[in-house]
Protein backbone atom coordinates (compact mmCIF):
# COMPACT_ATOMS: atom_id res chain seq x y z
CA UNK A 1 0.00 0.00 0.00
CA UNK A 2 1.02 3.67 -0.78
CA UNK A 3 2.05 4.71 2.87
CA UNK A 4 0.30 8.09 3.36
CA UNK A 5 3.13 10.83 5.53
CA UNK A 6 1.79 13.01 7.55
CA UNK A 7 4.23 15.95 8.52
CA UNK A 8 4.07 16.30 12.46
CA UNK A 9 3.61 20.08 13.88
CA UNK A 10 6.53 20.94 14.98
CA UNK A 11 6.50 23.63 17.37
CA UNK A 12 4.31 25.54 18.85
CA UNK A 13 4.00 28.41 16.59
CA UNK A 14 3.16 25.45 14.38
CA UNK A 15 0.07 24.75 16.47
CA UNK A 16 -0.61 28.09 16.57
CA UNK A 17 -0.79 28.40 12.83
CA UNK A 18 -2.83 25.29 12.85
CA UNK A 19 -5.75 26.69 15.10
CA UNK A 20 -5.36 30.33 13.77
CA UNK A 21 -6.40 28.65 9.95
CA UNK A 22 -9.53 26.91 12.01
CA UNK A 23 -10.08 30.81 13.36
CA UNK A 24 -9.94 31.84 9.79
CA UNK A 25 -12.39 29.38 9.03
CA UNK A 26 -14.73 30.46 10.97
CA UNK A 27 -14.55 34.05 10.65
CA UNK A 28 -14.92 33.35 6.63
CA UNK A 29 -18.01 31.22 7.30
CA UNK A 30 -19.40 33.77 9.29
CA UNK A 31 -18.41 36.50 7.29
CA UNK A 32 -16.82 38.75 9.21
CA UNK A 33 -13.55 40.59 8.68
CA UNK A 34 -10.93 40.55 11.07
CA UNK A 35 -8.41 43.57 11.81
CA UNK A 36 -5.50 42.07 14.07
CA UNK A 37 -4.24 45.66 15.29
CA UNK A 38 -0.73 45.90 16.99
CA UNK A 39 1.50 48.50 18.59
CA UNK A 40 3.92 49.42 21.36
CA UNK A 41 2.39 49.95 24.62
CA UNK A 42 0.60 53.29 24.54
CA UNK A 43 1.04 54.16 20.79
CA UNK A 44 -2.65 55.28 20.33
CA UNK A 45 -4.50 52.20 19.22
CA UNK A 46 -7.55 52.47 21.55
CA UNK A 47 -7.85 56.36 20.84
CA UNK A 48 -7.59 55.52 16.99
CA UNK A 49 -10.03 53.20 17.12
CA UNK A 50 -12.54 55.26 19.68
CA UNK A 51 -11.84 57.83 16.19
CA UNK A 52 -12.61 54.88 14.14
CA UNK A 53 -16.41 53.74 15.98
CA UNK A 54 -17.10 57.67 15.95
CA UNK A 55 -16.76 57.88 11.99
CA UNK A 56 -18.30 54.60 11.61
CA UNK A 57 -21.24 55.51 13.75
CA UNK A 58 -22.30 58.23 11.87
CA UNK A 59 -22.26 56.38 8.13
CA UNK A 60 -25.60 55.46 6.71
CA UNK A 61 -24.77 51.82 5.71
CA UNK A 62 -22.61 51.55 8.81
CA UNK A 63 -20.86 48.04 9.16
CA UNK A 64 -21.76 46.10 12.26
CA UNK A 65 -18.59 45.98 14.57
CA UNK A 66 -17.40 44.28 17.19
CA UNK A 67 -14.06 44.19 19.36
CA UNK A 68 -11.76 41.73 20.60
CA UNK A 69 -9.43 43.41 23.58
CA UNK A 70 -6.31 41.52 24.62
CA UNK A 71 -4.70 42.72 27.95
CA UNK A 72 -2.04 41.42 29.77
CA UNK A 73 -4.56 42.40 32.84
CA UNK A 74 -7.45 44.68 33.63
CA UNK A 75 -10.25 45.88 30.89
CA UNK A 76 -9.70 49.68 30.66
CA UNK A 77 -9.86 49.50 27.29
CA UNK A 78 -12.64 47.30 26.68
CA UNK A 79 -14.42 49.66 29.40
CA UNK A 80 -13.36 52.88 27.40
CA UNK A 81 -14.99 51.46 23.85
CA UNK A 82 -17.99 50.06 25.73
CA UNK A 83 -18.88 52.88 27.63
CA UNK A 84 -18.86 54.83 24.71
CA UNK A 85 -20.00 53.23 21.58
CA UNK A 86 -22.66 50.69 21.31
CA UNK A 87 -20.55 47.77 20.20
CA UNK A 88 -20.21 44.38 21.55
CA UNK A 89 -16.46 44.32 23.76
CA UNK A 90 -14.95 40.96 24.72
CA UNK A 91 -11.99 40.80 26.97
CA UNK A 92 -9.16 38.86 26.51
CA UNK A 93 -6.50 38.20 29.86
CA UNK A 94 -3.44 36.63 29.06
CA UNK A 95 -2.27 36.92 32.86
CA UNK A 96 -3.28 33.26 33.57
CA UNK A 97 -0.56 31.86 31.17
CA UNK A 98 2.61 31.69 31.73
CA UNK A 99 3.51 34.75 33.90
CA UNK A 100 1.35 36.78 31.60
CA UNK A 101 1.12 36.38 28.26
CA UNK A 102 2.64 39.21 26.06
CA UNK A 103 0.94 38.64 23.10
CA UNK A 104 -2.49 36.86 21.67
CA UNK A 105 -1.95 33.68 20.02
CA UNK A 106 -4.67 32.21 17.84
CA UNK A 107 -5.91 29.39 20.64
CA UNK A 108 -6.90 32.97 23.04
CA UNK A 109 -9.02 33.97 20.06
CA UNK A 110 -10.37 30.74 19.82
CA UNK A 111 -11.56 30.28 23.55
CA UNK A 112 -13.01 33.39 23.12
CA UNK A 113 -15.15 32.69 19.64
CA UNK A 114 -18.62 31.68 21.45
CA UNK A 115 -18.02 34.93 23.20
CA UNK A 116 -18.13 36.87 20.76
CA UNK A 117 -21.47 37.51 18.15
CA UNK A 118 -20.10 36.44 14.66
CA UNK A 119 -23.14 36.79 13.32
CA UNK A 120 -24.52 39.98 14.40
CA UNK A 121 -20.96 41.71 13.32
CA UNK A 122 -19.47 42.24 9.68
CA UNK A 123 -15.84 43.62 11.45
CA UNK A 124 -14.31 42.19 14.22
CA UNK A 125 -11.52 44.82 15.68
CA UNK A 126 -8.61 42.87 18.22
CA UNK A 127 -6.51 45.02 19.60
CA UNK A 128 -3.51 43.00 20.57
CA UNK A 129 -1.37 43.59 23.74
CA UNK A 130 0.72 46.83 23.42
CA UNK A 131 4.30 44.58 22.30
CA UNK A 132 6.46 44.98 18.94
CA UNK A 133 8.22 41.43 19.50
CA UNK A 134 5.75 38.20 19.95
CA UNK A 135 2.22 39.72 18.49
CA UNK A 136 3.71 39.70 15.04
CA UNK A 137 4.81 36.14 15.29
CA UNK A 138 1.43 34.55 16.60
CA UNK A 139 -1.30 34.61 13.82
CA UNK A 140 -4.72 34.53 14.88
CA UNK A 141 -6.71 33.68 11.81
CA UNK A 142 -7.06 37.90 11.15
CA UNK A 143 -7.79 39.33 7.51
CA UNK A 144 -5.28 41.92 7.67
CA UNK A 145 -2.51 43.36 10.20
CA UNK A 146 -2.17 46.94 10.81
CA UNK A 147 0.19 48.72 12.89
CA UNK A 148 0.06 51.11 14.87
CA UNK A 149 4.08 53.25 15.34
CA UNK A 150 3.72 56.98 17.51
CA UNK A 151 6.33 59.24 15.66
CA UNK A 152 7.46 59.63 19.90
CA UNK A 153 8.83 55.99 19.75
CA UNK A 154 11.78 57.57 17.38
CA UNK A 155 12.56 56.45 14.14
CA UNK A 156 14.53 53.35 14.67
CA UNK A 157 11.82 51.25 15.65
CA UNK A 158 11.32 49.10 12.12
CA UNK A 159 15.52 48.36 12.28
CA UNK A 160 15.19 47.07 15.75
CA UNK A 161 11.55 45.50 15.57
CA UNK A 162 11.81 44.39 11.83
CA UNK A 163 9.30 41.22 12.14
CA UNK A 164 6.35 43.84 13.25
CA UNK A 165 7.12 46.29 10.43
CA UNK A 166 7.53 43.02 8.05
CA UNK A 167 3.74 41.35 8.89
CA UNK A 168 1.94 44.03 9.08
CA UNK A 169 0.01 45.80 5.58
CA UNK A 170 -0.52 49.34 6.47
CA UNK A 171 1.67 51.24 9.33
CA UNK A 172 -0.35 54.05 11.33
CA UNK A 173 2.34 56.50 11.82
CA UNK A 174 0.53 57.99 15.13
CA UNK A 175 0.73 61.09 17.12
CA UNK A 176 2.23 63.65 14.35
CA UNK A 177 0.55 66.47 16.40
CA UNK A 178 3.44 65.93 18.43
CA UNK A 179 5.99 66.42 15.19
CA UNK A 180 6.89 70.34 16.29
CA UNK A 181 8.13 69.47 19.34
CA UNK A 182 10.64 66.14 18.80
CA UNK A 183 13.65 65.52 16.53
CA UNK A 184 11.84 62.91 14.96
CA UNK A 185 13.25 62.73 11.13
CA UNK A 186 9.99 61.20 9.20
CA UNK A 187 12.26 60.89 5.89
CA UNK A 188 14.54 58.43 8.01
CA UNK A 189 11.82 56.66 9.44
CA UNK A 190 10.49 55.73 6.04
CA UNK A 191 13.83 55.27 4.98
CA UNK A 192 14.07 52.42 7.57
CA UNK A 193 10.61 51.01 6.95
CA UNK A 194 11.15 50.94 3.19
CA UNK A 195 14.37 48.81 4.13
CA UNK A 196 12.53 46.20 6.48
CA UNK A 197 9.28 46.14 4.50
CA UNK A 198 9.72 48.31 0.74
CA UNK A 199 6.64 49.89 -0.35
CA UNK A 200 4.00 49.20 2.57
CA UNK A 201 1.37 50.73 2.92
CA UNK A 202 1.64 53.85 4.97
CA UNK A 203 -0.27 56.68 7.03
CA UNK A 204 0.52 59.80 8.92
CA UNK A 205 -2.60 60.69 11.72
CA UNK A 206 -3.40 62.11 15.09
CA UNK A 207 -5.99 60.09 17.44
CA UNK A 208 -5.48 63.42 18.95
CA UNK A 209 -6.95 66.13 16.50
CA UNK A 210 -8.46 64.22 14.42
CA UNK A 211 -5.83 64.87 11.06
CA UNK A 212 -5.45 61.58 8.64
CA UNK A 213 -8.48 59.97 10.26
CA UNK A 214 -10.71 60.18 7.36
CA UNK A 215 -7.90 58.22 5.37
CA UNK A 216 -7.71 55.61 8.20
CA UNK A 217 -11.08 55.36 8.04
CA UNK A 218 -11.25 55.44 4.56
CA UNK A 219 -8.63 52.24 4.72
CA UNK A 220 -10.46 50.39 7.19
CA UNK A 221 -13.84 50.98 4.78
CA UNK A 222 -11.89 49.58 2.06
CA UNK A 223 -10.70 46.31 3.46
CA UNK A 224 -14.56 45.73 4.37
CA UNK A 225 -15.57 46.42 0.70
CA UNK A 226 -12.40 44.44 -0.73
CA UNK A 227 -13.82 41.22 1.22
CA UNK A 228 -17.97 41.82 0.49
CA UNK A 229 -16.24 41.74 -3.13
CA UNK A 230 -14.65 38.31 -3.14
CA UNK A 231 -17.66 36.64 -0.90
CA UNK B 1 19.68 6.56 56.12
CA UNK B 2 18.08 9.51 55.89
CA UNK B 3 17.20 10.54 52.69
CA UNK B 4 17.73 14.17 51.48
CA UNK B 5 14.80 15.33 49.25
CA UNK B 6 15.79 18.09 46.28
CA UNK B 7 13.07 19.97 44.70
CA UNK B 8 13.15 19.29 41.24
CA UNK B 9 13.68 22.60 39.06
CA UNK B 10 9.85 22.88 37.37
CA UNK B 11 9.67 25.40 35.15
CA UNK B 12 11.52 27.48 32.53
CA UNK B 13 11.22 30.53 35.24
CA UNK B 14 12.84 28.09 37.39
CA UNK B 15 16.00 27.20 35.44
CA UNK B 16 16.43 31.17 34.61
CA UNK B 17 16.64 32.01 38.52
CA UNK B 18 18.96 29.26 39.01
CA UNK B 19 21.37 30.93 35.90
CA UNK B 20 20.36 34.80 37.48
CA UNK B 21 22.01 33.12 40.57
CA UNK B 22 25.02 31.99 39.16
CA UNK B 23 25.42 35.01 37.08
CA UNK B 24 24.96 37.10 40.03
CA UNK B 25 27.29 35.20 42.10
CA UNK B 26 29.83 35.90 39.13
CA UNK B 27 29.09 39.87 39.00
CA UNK B 28 29.58 39.82 42.77
CA UNK B 29 32.79 37.61 43.09
CA UNK B 30 34.15 40.84 40.24
CA UNK B 31 32.66 43.35 42.36
CA UNK B 32 30.12 44.63 39.76
CA UNK B 33 27.19 46.39 40.25
CA UNK B 34 24.63 45.65 37.70
CA UNK B 35 21.21 47.79 36.61
CA UNK B 36 18.59 46.16 34.29
CA UNK B 37 16.78 48.44 32.33
CA UNK B 38 13.42 48.02 31.05
CA UNK B 39 10.40 49.94 28.96
CA UNK B 40 8.37 49.95 26.15
CA UNK B 41 10.04 50.47 22.92
CA UNK B 42 11.47 53.80 22.11
CA UNK B 43 10.60 54.90 25.64
CA UNK B 44 14.43 57.10 25.88
CA UNK B 45 16.71 53.99 27.84
CA UNK B 46 19.53 54.78 25.32
CA UNK B 47 19.16 58.46 25.39
CA UNK B 48 19.10 58.56 29.40
CA UNK B 49 22.11 56.04 29.57
CA UNK B 50 23.99 58.81 26.97
CA UNK B 51 23.24 60.97 29.15
CA UNK B 52 24.12 58.95 32.79
CA UNK B 53 27.81 58.26 30.65
CA UNK B 54 28.49 61.58 29.60
CA UNK B 55 27.81 62.93 33.57
CA UNK B 56 30.01 60.14 34.47
CA UNK B 57 33.02 61.05 32.18
CA UNK B 58 33.38 64.09 33.99
CA UNK B 59 33.61 63.11 37.40
CA UNK B 60 37.09 63.26 39.21
CA UNK B 61 36.66 59.50 40.41
CA UNK B 62 34.78 58.11 37.75
CA UNK B 63 33.03 54.71 37.79
CA UNK B 64 34.54 52.28 35.52
CA UNK B 65 31.43 51.55 33.13
CA UNK B 66 30.60 48.33 30.56
CA UNK B 67 27.11 48.31 28.57
CA UNK B 68 25.53 45.15 27.48
CA UNK B 69 22.72 46.00 25.02
CA UNK B 70 19.63 43.33 24.54
CA UNK B 71 18.15 43.52 20.98
CA UNK B 72 15.91 41.43 19.02
CA UNK B 73 18.50 42.29 15.77
CA UNK B 74 20.89 44.58 15.31
CA UNK B 75 23.15 46.85 17.17
CA UNK B 76 22.33 50.50 16.38
CA UNK B 77 22.04 51.00 20.34
CA UNK B 78 24.78 49.49 20.99
CA UNK B 79 27.07 51.17 18.13
CA UNK B 80 25.58 54.76 19.48
CA UNK B 81 27.09 54.42 22.95
CA UNK B 82 30.12 53.02 21.64
CA UNK B 83 30.61 55.75 19.09
CA UNK B 84 30.68 58.58 21.59
CA UNK B 85 31.60 57.35 24.75
CA UNK B 86 34.89 55.41 25.85
CA UNK B 87 33.18 52.14 27.06
CA UNK B 88 33.25 48.96 26.59
CA UNK B 89 29.84 47.78 24.76
CA UNK B 90 28.87 44.30 24.31
CA UNK B 91 25.59 43.73 22.02
CA UNK B 92 23.17 39.95 22.75
CA UNK B 93 20.78 39.59 19.82
CA UNK B 94 17.86 37.53 20.34
CA UNK B 95 16.70 36.79 16.99
CA UNK B 96 18.39 33.16 17.05
CA UNK B 97 15.93 32.32 19.64
CA UNK B 98 12.39 31.52 19.33
CA UNK B 99 11.46 33.67 16.47
CA UNK B 100 13.28 36.30 18.25
CA UNK B 101 13.27 36.49 22.24
CA UNK B 102 11.05 39.33 23.20
CA UNK B 103 13.75 39.46 26.56
CA UNK B 104 16.63 38.83 28.01
CA UNK B 105 17.38 36.29 29.82
CA UNK B 106 19.48 34.90 32.54
CA UNK B 107 21.34 32.21 30.66
CA UNK B 108 21.51 34.73 27.21
CA UNK B 109 23.56 37.43 29.59
CA UNK B 110 25.18 34.04 31.01
CA UNK B 111 26.40 33.36 27.18
CA UNK B 112 27.94 36.77 27.11
CA UNK B 113 29.95 36.84 30.11
CA UNK B 114 33.39 35.85 28.56
CA UNK B 115 32.41 38.95 26.48
CA UNK B 116 32.19 41.13 29.58
CA UNK B 117 35.43 42.61 31.08
CA UNK B 118 34.29 42.18 34.19
CA UNK B 119 37.81 42.80 36.37
CA UNK B 120 37.59 45.74 34.23
CA UNK B 121 34.37 47.81 35.20
CA UNK B 122 32.74 48.61 38.47
CA UNK B 123 29.18 49.23 37.29
CA UNK B 124 27.51 47.31 34.29
CA UNK B 125 24.21 48.99 32.73
CA UNK B 126 21.84 46.46 30.80
CA UNK B 127 19.73 47.42 28.58
CA UNK B 128 17.05 44.94 27.82
CA UNK B 129 14.61 44.58 24.67
CA UNK B 130 11.97 47.24 24.84
CA UNK B 131 9.05 45.55 26.18
CA UNK B 132 6.62 45.79 29.09
CA UNK B 133 5.98 41.86 29.69
CA UNK B 134 8.48 39.44 29.74
CA UNK B 135 11.72 41.55 30.72
CA UNK B 136 9.62 41.73 34.32
CA UNK B 137 9.63 37.57 34.03
CA UNK B 138 12.87 36.93 33.54
CA UNK B 139 15.65 38.50 36.19
CA UNK B 140 19.23 38.25 34.49
CA UNK B 141 21.20 38.83 37.80
CA UNK B 142 21.12 42.04 38.41
CA UNK B 143 21.38 44.15 41.48
CA UNK B 144 18.72 46.97 40.76
CA UNK B 145 16.17 46.94 38.31
CA UNK B 146 15.16 50.62 36.22
CA UNK B 147 12.26 50.93 34.77
CA UNK B 148 11.73 54.02 31.96
CA UNK B 149 8.18 55.34 31.11
CA UNK B 150 7.84 57.54 28.83
CA UNK B 151 4.52 60.44 29.26
CA UNK B 152 3.51 59.89 26.11
CA UNK B 153 2.67 56.39 26.61
CA UNK B 154 -0.04 57.46 28.68
CA UNK B 155 -1.31 57.33 32.63
CA UNK B 156 -2.48 54.08 32.61
CA UNK B 157 0.43 51.77 31.68
CA UNK B 158 1.13 50.60 35.52
CA UNK B 159 -2.44 49.30 35.46
CA UNK B 160 -1.86 47.50 32.17
CA UNK B 161 1.60 46.28 32.68
CA UNK B 162 1.57 45.47 36.56
CA UNK B 163 4.45 43.16 36.56
CA UNK B 164 6.72 45.20 35.29
CA UNK B 165 6.43 48.41 37.53
CA UNK B 166 5.83 46.18 40.37
CA UNK B 167 9.17 44.51 40.35
CA UNK B 168 11.45 47.96 39.45
CA UNK B 169 12.93 50.02 42.38
CA UNK B 170 12.70 53.50 40.30
CA UNK B 171 10.71 54.55 37.52
CA UNK B 172 12.30 56.95 35.61
CA UNK B 173 9.31 59.01 34.07
CA UNK B 174 10.55 60.34 30.63
CA UNK B 175 9.80 62.98 28.25
CA UNK B 176 8.49 65.39 30.27
CA UNK B 177 9.31 68.06 28.59
CA UNK B 178 6.50 66.75 25.94
CA UNK B 179 3.74 67.36 28.79
CA UNK B 180 2.77 71.01 27.92
CA UNK B 181 1.93 69.19 24.51
CA UNK B 182 -0.06 66.19 25.74
CA UNK B 183 -3.10 65.22 27.68
CA UNK B 184 -1.08 63.42 30.09
CA UNK B 185 -2.35 64.13 34.16
CA UNK B 186 0.69 62.70 36.11
CA UNK B 187 -1.33 62.55 39.08
CA UNK B 188 -2.95 59.50 37.75
CA UNK B 189 -0.17 57.97 36.39
CA UNK B 190 0.94 58.40 39.85
CA UNK B 191 -1.58 56.66 41.58
CA UNK B 192 -1.65 53.80 39.07
CA UNK B 193 1.83 53.78 39.75
CA UNK B 194 0.92 53.36 43.85
CA UNK B 195 -1.63 51.17 43.29
CA UNK B 196 0.65 48.25 41.65
CA UNK B 197 3.63 49.37 43.74
CA UNK B 198 2.68 51.62 46.57
CA UNK B 199 5.65 54.06 47.51
CA UNK B 200 8.24 53.07 44.67
CA UNK B 201 10.67 55.82 44.00
CA UNK B 202 10.20 57.54 41.38
CA UNK B 203 11.51 61.21 39.15
CA UNK B 204 10.58 62.46 36.37
CA UNK B 205 13.45 63.77 33.93
CA UNK B 206 13.97 65.08 30.25
CA UNK B 207 16.97 63.22 28.35
CA UNK B 208 16.56 65.40 25.97
CA UNK B 209 16.62 68.61 27.71
CA UNK B 210 18.30 67.43 30.89
CA UNK B 211 15.84 67.91 33.34
CA UNK B 212 16.00 65.84 36.16
CA UNK B 213 19.43 64.09 35.01
CA UNK B 214 21.07 65.32 37.92
CA UNK B 215 18.52 63.34 40.38
CA UNK B 216 18.97 60.23 37.82
CA UNK B 217 23.66 60.34 37.89
CA UNK B 218 22.72 60.29 41.81
CA UNK B 219 20.38 57.66 41.94
CA UNK B 220 23.11 55.29 39.87
CA UNK B 221 25.79 56.84 41.61
CA UNK B 222 24.19 55.98 45.50
CA UNK B 223 23.29 52.27 43.99
CA UNK B 224 27.15 51.28 43.52
CA UNK B 225 27.98 53.50 46.78
CA UNK B 226 25.82 51.34 48.51
CA UNK B 227 26.98 48.34 47.22
CA UNK B 228 30.83 49.83 47.91
CA UNK B 229 30.10 49.93 51.32
CA UNK B 230 28.21 46.33 51.68
CA UNK B 231 31.62 44.76 50.32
Amino acid sequence: MHVRRVRVVQDVLDANATIARANRADFDRAGVVVINFMSAPGAGKTTLLERLLERLETLPDSPRVGVLEGDVQGSLDADRLARFHDVPVTQINTDPGFGGECHLDANMVRSALPSLPLTEIDLLLVENVGNLVCPAEFRIGEDHRVMVCAVTEGEDKPIKYPLMFRTCELVAINKIDLLPHLDFAMDQFERNLDAVHPGVERMRVSARTGEGVDAWVSWILGALERQRVRA
